[in-house]
Parts: structure tokens; C-alpha cells; sequence
């Protein structure tokens, strides 16, 4: 199909001089669009489909740039993205120097507030539409575009119970597809059903009782319905609240049929919607399998195991145990706050939960991991999947500052596993009785051993707490590492030409320190270099250095992670050499620069 | 009054054995001898005379410990604990070695969940049901009792909306005193003020759209009631909800009255119940009052400073800002998160904001600090209240990771200042007109400078951004100290026999460090002592230590400060006397053991 609106739509300025009448042509070319660089490029397509007439018709009703729209999470996007002024430039999405998959300040007037971590917008918007009055500006729209699983988050109930009782211009649209990145849940979700359905009449209306403006729900594909709802709540003063339905994926058959797995589909044929499988075989496994499968397979065996995700059942494959044992694993929405808190009470009465959360989502349950977990000593498992730079994401999404910021937490054991081996058995090893929590972190993606499967499931090892490994002997320098960046020490160490004054160390345990083993290793070697996949400000290193000071070393230390700035987006490989701590960079080191 | 029935309750099997018509007067009692001791000892007072016979009908109906009562935040437990084997003790409530203010594990069976943050409560009740379920217990009530105040933070919600799907067998008792410690705010506060006033007709139930069995509101005082009624809820199984009505304070005319000065009063007389007044002339001033009139008068002078403050208007002092400047000073309730993204929308039009929060609820809004100010580095002012050991509260309220987990953030700036007049100094500075978010963290109570309003107030100095100060001057040893805990170290050095060798700088800035004063310092001296009030683990000690790897010292490196295990209560001079930080601890270390 030849675009011949939307090439001529480099802002919506341009789309506002269109009739009504042809928005669904654009529509129309904007979905391609959409299809056609996603199905090469990759990225978020689901919720993007889904929102196209609602993006359309935001930005032909309302001013923008003037008018400000805060979308939720970000996935949805896109479409705002090419219609601001960036079509031509929406391949590079993702890539490193490219555009961000999320809507970001710095790259264009018409992204009002970063996002990536949901259930922000509310508040953003409402602390936008309160300057404006107290600017004396009446006039300015204010919109929090914001989906049903979002929504059920406890910031966003924190933003309408403050609104609700503002006369601040900020409408609220919740963009009702039923769906987040897996199914939503809950009691609201429930609600929200119903009142589709036309099962609970208008009066009992929750939104109503935060004194909201409320109306709805209507068709968010139908343009003209649209279109007449957002000017008539454009006239209309103070909080509103929209309630739109759609459909996740909405447009291409295969994405509205299977919406988790075309949420992100990686590339597929944009004709046919077919997904281009990848040949998988003798690859190593992701460690979310290794998790997903372990867990299942140790709660198979001991009846007290519980399983917990915050919205990411299949993201984490905590899924496998919801499938097979769901009366003992759990998604509880996008609660983060929840997760950890109720993972707490069920510890307080001797189930040994594990608790998967995202180590950039985990910064939203911090004060429940010290204040309801740590505080009481009380024996959670902390599974943090992608610990470390994710590549994609980008800044929002990395998890990098975990370790800095459970480091200062007393009683928290912190494990960094060097591979799927080391994870499964830590896993194993958790649940046999600890007497502290743990927080376990591993990467995106997948691991080093290819056989995994077949080697190793069910011989798990006892792992002992505190214990660091020697994986090689040397004579000069000691590396240090925590986790799976020590793949990329071994690598190193296989091709350095000095290899042989090179000892290498796994501290897969960041909290204990092995303190005998640095007491040996502080008394051999001049140098210590530390590397890990996190922030050098207060991470891993920073422990080593307590340490030295505190026994009063004075060797050498160097310092090897991510550097005090926001982590852009690229893959983790590009990323790595940017923060010289690939393969590749770490043999120069190892070889020139290392004493 | 003569304690007749009290005296022979030693835990609630005792109580279970009365009959029901002798409650009232073990209520006359209890609350009697609650004031008896409060008054004396001090405390908290409003929250538990507000609860007293809700706390006898609980015990009374219920089956403790077996049954479990999950109290929220906890100001309100006074009257359980009495009635749990801790009559006798409870005169050493919140004193060093003595009980705590909150309900507390390891204090006694009868307290199920360690509390202090509010609004956990659901969620751990919650785990408990499903716990006790999969353990095939269905007998075992689990109960959460939660006030307005706290059920509108959205880690409430978010339980309310897990809660609400399951079978479990969780009592929610919702405690409606229309305030926490300051008046509740909110649509949801305005709600329940509509329901209780019968304006808002049943079918209009938001507790119920989340499918819980609601019932109420009834008289929290009223002991039939509340016993028919928690005896009906007993039999019915799944999420249940029972709000209730009570006057905190209840029972003490000036409590009553006076509801935001009689949550913690202080010394009063228990006859009268008037306060105490202490001879407060010729104080310094609080922090908290420099705060609050510091920002008043920069907000006189600059119409874009905002206020913000979750639920603390009296406790954090934006009050005076609230009282002169309504339109630009929000107390947004129990909502640090809300908080915190809600200055971040207001900073992205150009706005000043100053984000009041406690050191130790900032816990609760990391990843909003991280994700939504830091990242867009938008330059909100952070001012982290009751930074450090906050003494009494213990360790659920020590705010003393906040240098730890703030450090490791890219783009913000750390701020301690010495005293009053650096506090004010740098709130002046930040209006200024910042490039990067700041937080500026000072404690709890008194400062140093007893005539500091007359001196000083209207005469604020720019401070530079990043710049260490030399205190005094000395040859071998170097004591860089940050924040208030430098004042010991001054008062120190007074009285310390070998001071001329010893040095003291100022690092008001953890971040950025004053890189130039730190080359000249570990250049000029071989020891280096750092001090601050907060966790060594990550601290402002270790930012030193990276710096002297980075830069290849190897200078001798002490650093004191708050050690790897969680504070009790206790005064802040007992311990700092027990972390060795107070005056005559660090007499002994410069006078003995500084090098």
C-alpha cells in the first residue's frame, strides 16, 4: 500500500489541516507503517495497534505540542512518535544512536515525560495541569493516556485520589484492552469487565467516587465517537475521566489473536503476520527458563514453595509453575509494592517464597524489601530478573543500580550466579533454609552452557553461603567478579597473552564477602581489578574497597562497571564495549594496562 | 482509679474469660492507663485511645495469637500490647532496651507483622490467608486493621486488588478517624466523609466494585456492635471489610480537640491532659522550623517555588507554608510516590518544587526518584527530613540508607549541610536555578545556633555547588565529616588534647565530591577519618574510597558511621555513644587511635 497521507504528516499540525473524514486512510497507512519497520526492526507492536485511532484522534483534536500528552509506559507510542515528527527516522528505533522505544524529553517537544516504568502518567499530569493553572494558563489540555493493567498499579489510585480533589484540566483516559504485557488481574480488572459488559450500572461507578468526571466506556477504534468525546471533554473543566476500549494488537489478525506473544514479536512477515522462528537448537537456555523450570521442578518436591510475579509471568517464565501448580504461583498485577509485602506475610507462616521481580522494577518495592523483608529478618527468595544492562530498553529499563542499593540492607544475602549452573543451584539451595533473604540476580537473555537441560536438571548442589571460587590461578593481579559478566573474564583470559599472571576469582556472593578468601588474595596479589554488570558507585567494588580499608590493604584496586550516567539503549554486546568491559576490551586491559 | 480488671489480664485468654458487659469497663481502664503512662513516659497517644475498644473486641472475638491481627503503621497498638504480656514493661515503651512503638516480631507472638510504613498491612494479611489456605487451615482469621489515612497510600490498593480475587480469608477493618497524623486529604478521604454522612448511597460502594463483603460504617466505640458484628464477619469466609467509625483521641477531651497535637504530645498532665510546656527559649531551632520558614520566605520572593510534602505538613513544617500560600504548598497524603512524580510533571513546566519526605519513606519512592526526576534530571528539590538515627521511632524510622541509595543515582546531587545556617543557605541556592535534581538530607530536632533567626534569617548565601570547606586546620590527620554529625566532631576537637594534628573538613556535598580538596587532602595527610550519620555500607565513607582507588591513594582510611545491622530505638545521643560517633567516643579516637 502506497502512504500518501502520512508522508505528507511530518507533525500533527499537518494532520489537524486533514478532514475528519480521511483519519481513516491514516489510520490505515500509520498502522502499515507501523508493521512494515517493526516486522524488520523489531520492538513493541501490540499495544501500539491498539492505540492508533486514539493517537490519531489526540492529536487532531488537541494542540499539541502545546497541549501536553503523557503516555503510560510507553509502549504504545509509536504512532505518536511518527506522527511527531519522526517517520523518518522510526527504523532506528531501539538501536544504539537511534530513538528510544519509550517517549523521552530530550528527543522531541511532543514526549512531555519519560516513561518505561508504568502508572507514572496521572501524577505527571497532574503536577503538569496544576503549574499551568498556577501560570495562569486555563486553556492548556493535560492528558494521562493509561491502560487498564497500569492503572491497577498503586501510584496511579495515589494520582486520582489527589486529582479528584483538584479543579486541574487533566483528563484521564484508560485505554481498556483487558491486557498489559500478559493478561490483566485483579479485583479492578474484574470491575472493569463488568462495566463493559453493562453487568454494574453507571451509579456504582468507582471512578465516580473519586470525584472524576467519568465517561464511557466507548469504542477507541471508532474515529467519530472518538473524535466528538475528546472535543466535548476539552470544554470541560477540571479531572475527567475517559474509559475507552480496544483491542490489543488491533489490525494485524495474529496479533489480536495471541497478544502476549505479539506484544514483542520480534521480526515476523508483515504481510502474513508470521513470526520468523529462529533456529534455537543448541543454544544455551535463557536464564528465565533456567528459573521458570527450577522453580517448577524444586515445588514439585517442596510443598511449602510459593512463586510471585508482579505482571511478568511470561517475561520472567514464572508461568511454567503458574501452569502446572497455580494454587501456589502468582501474578499479582503490576504491584510491585504488593509482591514483596505479601511475599512477607506468607513467609511470616513458613512458605518459602520466590519472589521474581525486574531489577529496575525492584526500585519500586525498595522500602518494603528493607522495611517488611530485611527488617524482620525474614527468609524471602528475591529472584531479580535482567540484573544489569538489558540492551533494548535503555536507561529506563537497565538494571544496574540493584547491587549498590541492596548492598547497605543488613541481613539481605546477595548472590550474583556466573551461569546457569551456579543459578539453579542457588535456587536449590535457597529453599532448603536460609536465615536471612536473598536477593538473586541474573541478565536478560541467555547463558553460556548449551547442554544445561540435559546435564544438569535435578542434580542440584548445595551451594555454601558466603563462598567465593577460585576459577584460575595466577601470580600478579586477581580478578574479581560477581556474575555472569565472569564469562567474559574467562574469555578474556583464554586469549591473554599473560594469562598466566591473571588469577580469577568468582564472587558469586556479593553480601557475605568471603572474607578469608580476600584475606588471601589481598596478601598475594599487588593487583585486584573488580568487574561486575552494575554501578561502580557503591557496587561490588565499592564492598572490595570497605574491605581493603577496613583490614587495612593497600594494594592496588581498579574498578571495572557501569560509570555514573544513564545507560542509553543498544545491544548489550555495543554496550559493553562502550563501558570496556566486553571481551575484547577486557584483553587489552588484562594485558597492557592491568598493573 | 484503682485498676481492677486490667491488673488480672496478663494476655487476651484472660480477657476472653469476662463477660461482655465487663468490657466497658476494662475499656475505662486500659485508656486510663495508656494516658497514665503516655503522659509520663510519652509516646504516641491519639491512635490507641482511638482504637481501644475495637483492640478489646478483637482480642475478645478472636482466637489470639492463632487468629492474626495484622496492625497497620502500629501508632495505634498501645492497647494490644497491654493486653499481650506487656503490661508490666510497656513504662519502658520506646526507650533504649525497652519495647518498641510499634508492634514488632520479636517482641511477641501476638505481633504478627513489624510495622512503622504505613499501609502494609493488607498485603501481609493477605499473604498470611493464603498461606494459612495452602496449608489447609481454614479456621484461621487473619485480620488487617488500616486507617483512612493509610488505605488511601496505593500499596493499599494494590492489596485491596489481590485480595479481592481470592478466597482468602482476610478481614480488612478499616479504621475512619478522617486523619493520620495531620487530617487526611484526598477524593477517597472525601468518599468515606460522604458515606458516613449517608450522602453517598450503599449501592455507590467502591470496597465493594473490588468484591470484597462490605459492611458499615458502624460505632467503633460501641462494644455491642462491634462484637455482633466481628462475630458475624467470623463465619463468613473470603475478603471481608468492615469499616468502622472512631475519634482518635477518644476519650481524653484535649485529644479529642486537638487531634494533630495529641498524636504525640509529648509530657502531659493525665488528669487535666494539658501539655507540658518546656522552657524553649534560647534553643536552637528545629531543622523542621527552617525549613518550613526558609521555604515560606524564598516562596514570598519566588512565585515559581512549590511545596510538597506526603502527609507531614506538621511534622516536616511546610505547614507554614501551607497556611500562608495554600495554592502552591500540597500535602497529597500518604503518597510518596504520587509525591515525588507529581514534582517531576511540575518541574517539567518550570517550576521550583521542594519534595518534603522523611529520609526513611523516600525509601518508598526510589524508583520515581530514579526513573522519573533523575533520569529527565529534572531539578526537583528534595528535602529528605529526619535523615539519620531518628531515636525514638527505632529502626523502622532511622533514615539512614538514604546516602547509600541516592549515590549511586546518576545526575543527583547530595546535600548534608553542618547546621541551620548551611540548611538555609542551600535551600536559597537551590531556587536559584539548578542544572540537576537535588536532595538535601538534615535530622531530626535541634540544630546548633540558638540565635539563628535573629542572625540570620533573610541573609542567604549562594552556595557552590560541590565545594568542601576546611574547618580547621592540622598536620597528620584529616576528619572529613558530612552533615550535622560534624558538629561532634567540632565539639570534639575542642576538647581533644592533640587537636593541632588533626584536620576537619566539611563535606556538605556527598555528591559531587570536592575532587580538588580531596587530592589536596590525601596529598597533605596520611590518616583520613570519615564521619557521617548514616550506613557505612555504600556511604559517603565509601564515595571517599573510591575516590583514593581512582586516583591511586593509599592513604590509611577510617571510616566511621552507622554499622551493617538495623538501629533500635533508643535517644540519638545513646546511639551514637553505641556506634561510637558521640563527642566523647570521638575524643577517645583522635586523643588515641586516629592513626
Amino acid at each position: 500500500m502506497k502512504s500518501d497521507l502520512l508522508s505528507n504528516i511530518y507533525n500533527p499540525a499537518d494532520l489537524r489541516l486533514l478532514k475528519e473524514e480521511q483519519l481513516t486512510e491514516v489510520a490505515q497507512e500509520l498502522r502499515q507503517f507501523i508493521i512494515d519497520v517493526v516486522s524488520v526492526k523489531e520492538g513493541h507492536l501490540g499495544a501500539s495497534l491498539g492505540v492508533i485511532e486514539l493517537t490519531i484522534a489526540l492529536h487532531y483534536v488537541f494542540n499539541t505540542p502545546d497541549d501536553l500528552l503523557v503516555w503510560d509506559v510507553g509502549h504504545q507510542a509509536y504512532g505518536h512518535k511518527i506522527l511527531t515528527e519522526r517517520r523518518e527516522i522510526f527504523h532506528t528505533n531501539r538501536q544504539i544512536d537511534g530513538i528510544s522505544g519509550f517517549p523521552k524529553r530530550s528527543e522531541s517537544i511532543y514526549d512531555t515525560f519519560g516513561v518505561g516504568h508504568s502508572s507514572t502518567s496521572i501524577s505527571a499530569a497532574l503536577g503538569m495541569a496544576i503549574a499551568s493553572k498556577l501560570k495562569g494558563d486555563s486553556e492548556k489540555q493535560h492528558i494521562a493516556i493509561i491502560g487498564d493493567a497500569s492503572i491497577a498499579s498503586g501510584m496511579a489510585f495515589e494520582g486520582l485520589n489527589h486529582a479528584g480533589v483538584t479543579d486541574a484540566n487533566i483528563l484521564v483516559i484508560l485505554n481498556d484492552n483487558a491486557i498489559g504485557i500478559d493478561p490483566s488481574v485483579g479485583a479492578l480488572k474484574q470491575y472493569l469487565t463488568a462495566v463493559k459488559s453493562g453487568k454494574n450500572p453507571r451509579q456504582n461507578n468507582m471512578i465516580k467516587s473519586l470525584n472524576f468526571d467519568y465517561s464511557g466506556p466507548i469504542d477507541g477504534h471508532d474515529f467519530p465517537t472518538l473524535i466528538k468525546e475528546l472535543n466535548r471533554l476539552k470544554k470541560i473543566k477540571g479531572p475527567k475521566f475517559l474509559h475507552i476500549v480496544t483491542t490489543k494488537g488491533k489490525g494485524l489478525q495474529q496479533a489480536e489473536e495471541n497478544q502476549v506473544k505479539y506484544h514483542a514479536p520480534g521480526k515476523f512477515d508483515a504481510l502474513t503476520g508470521e513470526i520468523h522462528l529462529k533456529n534455537e537448537e543448541n543454544l544455551p537456555p535463557k536464564y528465565q527458563d533456567v528459573f521458570g523450570l527450577t522453580v517448577l521442578d524444586l515445588a514439585k518436591k517442596n510443598e511449602k514453595i510459593i512463586g510471585i510475579t508482579p505482571a511478568m509471568p511470561s517475561g520472567s517464565s514464572l508461568k511454567f509453575m503458574m501452569d502446572e501448580l497455580p494454587d501456589r504461583a502468582f501474578d499479582v498485577g503490576i504491584a510491585e509494592q504488593h509482591a514483596v509485602t505479601l511475599a512477607a506475610g506468607m513467609a511470616t507462616q513458613g512458605m518459602v517464597v520466590y519472589c521474581n521481580i525486574y531489577s529496575t522494577f525492584l526500585q519500586r518495592a525498595y522500602d518494603q524489601v528493607i522495611h517488611d523483608v530485611a527488617l524482620q529478618n525474614l527468609p524471602v527468595i528475591f529472584c531479580l530478573d535482567r540484573a544489569g544492562l538489558v540492551g533494548e530498553d535503555g536507561a529506563t529499563h537497565h538494571g544496574v543500580f540493584d547491587i549498590a542499593y541492596l548492598r547497605c540492607i543488613p541481613n539481605l544475602i546477595i548472590h550474583a550466579p556466573l551461569n546457569e549452573i551456579e543459578l539453579q543451584n542457588i535456587l536449590y539451595t535457597a529453599q532448603l533454609g536460609l536465615d536471612h533473604p536473598i536477593a538473586i540476580r541474573y541478565p536478560r537473555g541467555r547463558g553460556v552452557i548449551s547442554n544445561w537441560e540435559v546435564e544438569n536438571f535435578g542434580h542440584y548442589k548445595k551451594i555454601k553461603i558466603g563462598e567465593a571460587e577460585c576459577l584460575k590461578d595466577g601470580t600478579e593481579v586477581a580478578v574479581l567478579s560477581t556474575g555472569t559478566i565472569g564469562n567474559n573474564v574467562i574469555e578474556a583470559l583464554k586469549e591473554c597473552p599473560n594469562s598466566n599472571t591473571i588469577a580469577h576469582y568468582n564472587f558469586s556472593f556479593i553480601k557475605p564477602l568471603d572474607i578469608n578468601s580476600l584475606n588471601t588474595i589481598f596478601s598475594t596479589f599487588s593487583t585486584i581489578i573488580t568487574i561486575e554488570d552494575g554501578v561502580k558507585k557503591g557496587g561490588f567494588g565499592s564492598a572490595i574497597l570497605e574491605f581493603a580499608a577496613s583490614h587495612n590493604f593497600k594494594n592496588t584496586i581498579k574498578i571495572l562497571g557501569v560509570p555514573d550516567e544513564f545507560i542509553e539503549h543498544g545491544t548489550v554486546t555495543q554496550l559493553q564495549q562502550l563501558y570496556k568491559v566486553d571481551v575484547k576490551s577486557l584483553i587489552n586491559l588484562f594485558s597492557n594496562g592491568s598493573k
